[in-house]
């Protein structure tokens, strides 16, 4: 099909000309006395990016899911029990996963379009005084329904019971885009992929943990090895990898890094919120919602947006690709047909989400939406201009 | 600036994926024995895109300007007598070179926002009896105000005249986007080059010529050696270049052809056709006007927009770039601050012309155009969506 | 450093230009509907190189390591019985995982530069008449020592035996390289990643399993996810994966693997050696060795080559990548500084053998071996005229 | 064919990774107000190559041979006198041009083989007290024979003879590799183009020119277009181009320019001296020769090796490329048959060259030649080894 595929997708996103450049390489020795000359400084900004000063990142050829289950293998043991949540595909996987390595979960249930609820964990976990949960887990950011959860309030919530329990956060589709901190909020095990805010293709886990993990790490009961955390750290150390690093991945990720870093990562977000109300004001204007269920959670990196019943979400995400050679998001699980979502994470601008608007409009429209040609995306335009820096020339 | 750039000038366009693989090479050796494989079936390819079976075509390292300048070099002489118009800057700039590689040329200046006045070429035709002008030219789209001429009417007047000139029409800016076709139009040097609808990077002059002016060619009277027809014919019959070709331009051009002529040429000229008209139902509801001063000069691959008396474009301009990483064409020479160019050609779908013309909405409220938002994008994606194929869903 | 890098280590590899073009690509949503267009015809061409007709292979975004650590999760239990032999490195780290992941591990100690004990196998597995050994683990290609295994005398051990334990194979080194047999062989779980035969960057762990190994799948009793073969056949049966695969790579590993079936596996195994030989005849010039201690063990992808005693084979390595920009392999564990490495296997052929050969002997004069120019270049060059093919020129 | 296409052809040459990073770009508009921040610098890194500070540089979409045509049709009128002369088939066709474009060459013929006979010159300057020759022409490098001329001893004898003709110079196969000082040499107008030393694809002729040229332009007396200074300079001053520049060309300039200028230009010069001497012993070893007939003209960017006459150079060139995928170059015209010529210049290193001379004597035994295995590459060694910097290994 003529023109640019256009990717509005939660991840993989769109890769930075400069990222792609980067990466454009023959391969290299990755025991190359020079290579750590890469790959120190990189472990460095990348830790920066997480706000975390405390501990140490790990960088596996895999992706978030891997990085989700060296999380888990690398601080308990079978048996554990662990407090979960669960309001969304994502939060389903790694609830799901922790029960097949063997955890005790302790799984509260939530509507989809809820995020984690801070008041019960904060409920359970003062009820705990025995200490039997050895972790807590909160998906930050619930790709599926577009749904950001309060992990500072988890925090509180621990702090409040005096509770040691470490803290587990699913950031594959925040961290780098909407407000993360890994220090502040005294996140363990912070979870993040290549191919989200990292601006990257799909390819790499990445895993920032606390100088807190790195001690419960001692007594970790799993048998593991590809994601063991001491291999890395040995040769990790001295820049090197256990085995075959990604090379291609890791010269990209470290253009990306000093593009976060450079465009500040207060600025990313606030960019990330921008764009975000956008197509929110879209939403509203097509006489829809978002399946986030309140404004605090509201996701700025990625809108499910409920369709009527009347209509399959899907005919809107296959007329956007087939006619508009545009990738929306579809609904995965139980909001299949009910929920289409736009991406608008990571290498995005208003010019972008003008697109992503433009085409979910004229697709609902094309599979019989009766929505009025301009109006969601007048209601985007509107903002986008209303919060438009000031010019000099419309200053003049 | 993060997000894309989004390109929408005239030229250079943006490039295909696939092309932009093709040329990621290493060097090649241009006088390897397997070289033609790649260069003989290049020239016929390219042929086909000009439709032209009675000549052959010229790729030149160089650009239109180029190209320009070997078409007139390489079949007339110094003191012929030629027949031009002036309707704009390309125009203008191909006049100014006639006249200053010594041609002795009749200029029939028209309102910048005119085509080609065919009736007038006609007259004058009609009236060389003696067939003083060895040449007609005409500029198919003049780039610079957005206005679409009418070779067929040229060469009509010509044959009407029986007049023996030479038809030499500077396709720039549309051919491989918009109706073109050598071979019935009887164009014997018809002009473009690599970056507008053969979607490649700028570096390459491409002249298709017909057998009509390489007959030309023998008589042709400048010194001439870099553009030298002979040199090239020589050379290029055996699949070799007379001097050293710009190769990862000849290898994108090898998959951009064949792009073109998968699609079908009637296909693109309707797919261009449909996005420009989404563009002029957006300056018709912005209560605004193109600059072609008639529907039937309407140009498909670029529209120039011309902007309320109390503002200047270059505001627009400046704005889109500055705050939306849009890059519109500006107003060149006597329409400089009087209109902004949308290019809506090359490798170009609905997505893309929706970001063009939100970025142009936004940029144009932004410096205080009175626009209500959505008005504008709005007319243009009720132009897609009416027009827009039929989707299974839709229909079910 | 001016000039290109030359990379003689085992992996990763020089990577095809057709290669290189294919992974510079833009992400895509590997959820589109006409993603499996390109996965499901991947997974016939990956097996086809894998000479697999019986089982299906499994793509993870991961590495070498990680598709050993599949293959054990995926057909065994914590506690089982299995047979392996250490003699280098990479055997050494298999056997490390087993017994670290919680396998019974008994292992046969050979000398470095020896191979799989085939008689040893034969022996254990004869007098195994409870059928203990759920399975046999061989190493194909030790990489760390240039040595290459008879796996086709592991398979008649076990037919010999009448026994039912697995044959797990790591090929990481070998497969697509040199002569391998799935099929043939009776191999159930053949290990791979991306970047030595199959030509690719690092990121992608390749895993070939049988049948049988599927069957064994049912029972297999560690806690898995990331790895777990469950998840990826529910998903790559329609096409898609469990999480989110490395596109990028796939696209590059669709083209290698088309590339490496049009070459001919037979066709590139007859390559390897010739290229191989032309090593090994250096060394023989030089008054060297090569680690593997028999012929028949000798590695047509990678050489080790024994320094004498008063030489320390980094200085060769450093000399090499200091003043000659090339990357030979260094010594690991046990023969660190006693050997360097040429890989010779992946995109290869006789001008880059030349440049490898060439820089070793520069690199071993200059750090002071007693060598005299041209020796083991020279005899390098006598073998590849020897064995070229008939030129016409030559005939003639 | 497996493994890289090694490429010794003198251009286009090896075109370094970062330079093809570089390029991996999308289109940019080129009249974007942040162009020049591309451009201005740009122009001034180039003219540091050239080491002119007395003019400025012109970069033309087009190659050498467009630059040899801006040079003279910018600083030359019809008719006017010129002395020049002819030893290869580049000298040969800057005379040609010459003539054609209507110059009154007074050519100097020389055998193939020998340089600019610069006592001849020397003559006929002082000879020329009317000075009736406008321009004196030098083909610095020729690359069909590998020979190198003494512009320094042209100047000298302008000099001497107090002769204000101006110099030009043909440095398309030295500039940027060789020893070449436009300001101190006194050279006027110094053409090349981006496929040799500028390490860059085919497509850009660069011409850079004194402040007297410039001054000579006024009264140039060529009707021009694509290549007039004038244009270039109106446009060029404010950072931008009278018609499309190719970018994606000035991108990777930008980046070759850094190289050449980071590494250094007599580090450069340096190193070609040292791996052209590398060629050459070689070819001393084989019992050959060059073509070049003195030692004074041995080119350090290219040799030509003259095959004994029982032999047909073609045959080498045939069996490098097809049984060893090397591209060697053929030889022009007069020398078709009698040499074949090694590329050394550029992106080169000691590795490069040992496969260069590898795949020389491989070819040339394969087809019949009767040289010993391993001679002239061991001749290479010696050399490379002698003259290697001291390691830390070495020394101790």
């Amino acid at each position: 099909m003529p023109g640019y595929n256009h990717l509005f997708i939660p991840g993989p996103t769109n890769v930075p000309e400069k990222v792609r450049m980067a990466m454009n390489v023959s391969m290299q020795d990755m025991r190359a006395p020079d290579f750590p000359e890469l790959t120190k400084p990189l472990f460095e900004k990348v830790a920066k990016v997480f706000r975390n000063t405390t501990g140490r990142v790990f960088l596996y050829p895999s992706s978030g899911t891997g990085a989700w289950e060296s999380a888990i293998q690398n601080t308990l043991k079978p048996g554990d029990k662990v407090l979960m949540s669960r309001f969304g595909q994502f939060s389903h996987l790694w609830a799901d996963m922790a029960a097949r390595l063997g955890l005790d979960v302790d799984l509260i249930e939530c509507e989809w379009g809820e995020g984690v609820p801070v008041e019960k964990y904060a409920e359970k976990l003062k009820a705990d005084t025995g200490h039997e949960y050895k972790a807590v887990f909160a998906t930050h950011n619930e790709t599926a329904t577009g749904v950001t959860s309060d992990i500072k309030g988890v925090r509180d919530a621990l702090d409040a019971a005096g509770h040691p329990a470490l803290l587990m956060v699913d950031g594959v589709s925040s961290i780098g885009s909407i407000a993360f901190d890994q220090d502040a909020w005294g996140v363990d095990c912070a979870v993040s992929g290549s191919q989200k805010g990292f601006m990257l293709p799909a390819g790499l886990g990445i895993l920032s943990v606390s100088g807190k993990a790195l001690e419960a790490n001692k007594d970790a009961g799993f048998g593991r090895c590809f994601f063991a955390w001491a291999d890395q750290i040995a040769n990790n150390d001295n820049g090197y990898f256990p085995y075959t690093p990604a090379t291609q991945l890791l010269r990209g990720l470290d253009v990306s890094c000093d593009m976060l870093l450079e465009e500040g990562l207060e600025n990313i977000w606030a960019r990330h919120n921008r764009l975000a109300t956008g197509v929110r004001k879209a939403v509203e204007a097509w006489g829809l919602r978002v399946c986030a269920a309140d404004p605090k959670w509201y996701s700025d990196t990625v809108s499910a947006i409920v369709v009527p019943e009347e209509h399959d979400a899907r005919h809107v995400i296959a007329r956007a690709y087939e006619q508009y050679n545009t990738s929306l998001g579809t609904g995965l699980a139980k909001v299949m047909g009910k929920v289409f979502r736009i991406g608008h994470l990571g290498w995005m601008n208003e010019g972008m989400v003008t697109t992503a608007v433009s085409v979910a409009e004229m697709s609902m429209i094309d599979v019989g939406f009766k929505i009025e040609p301009g109006t969601g995306i007048g209601a985007t335009i509107r903002h986008f201009t209303d919060t438009a820096s000031q010019s000099a020339a419309k200053a003049a």
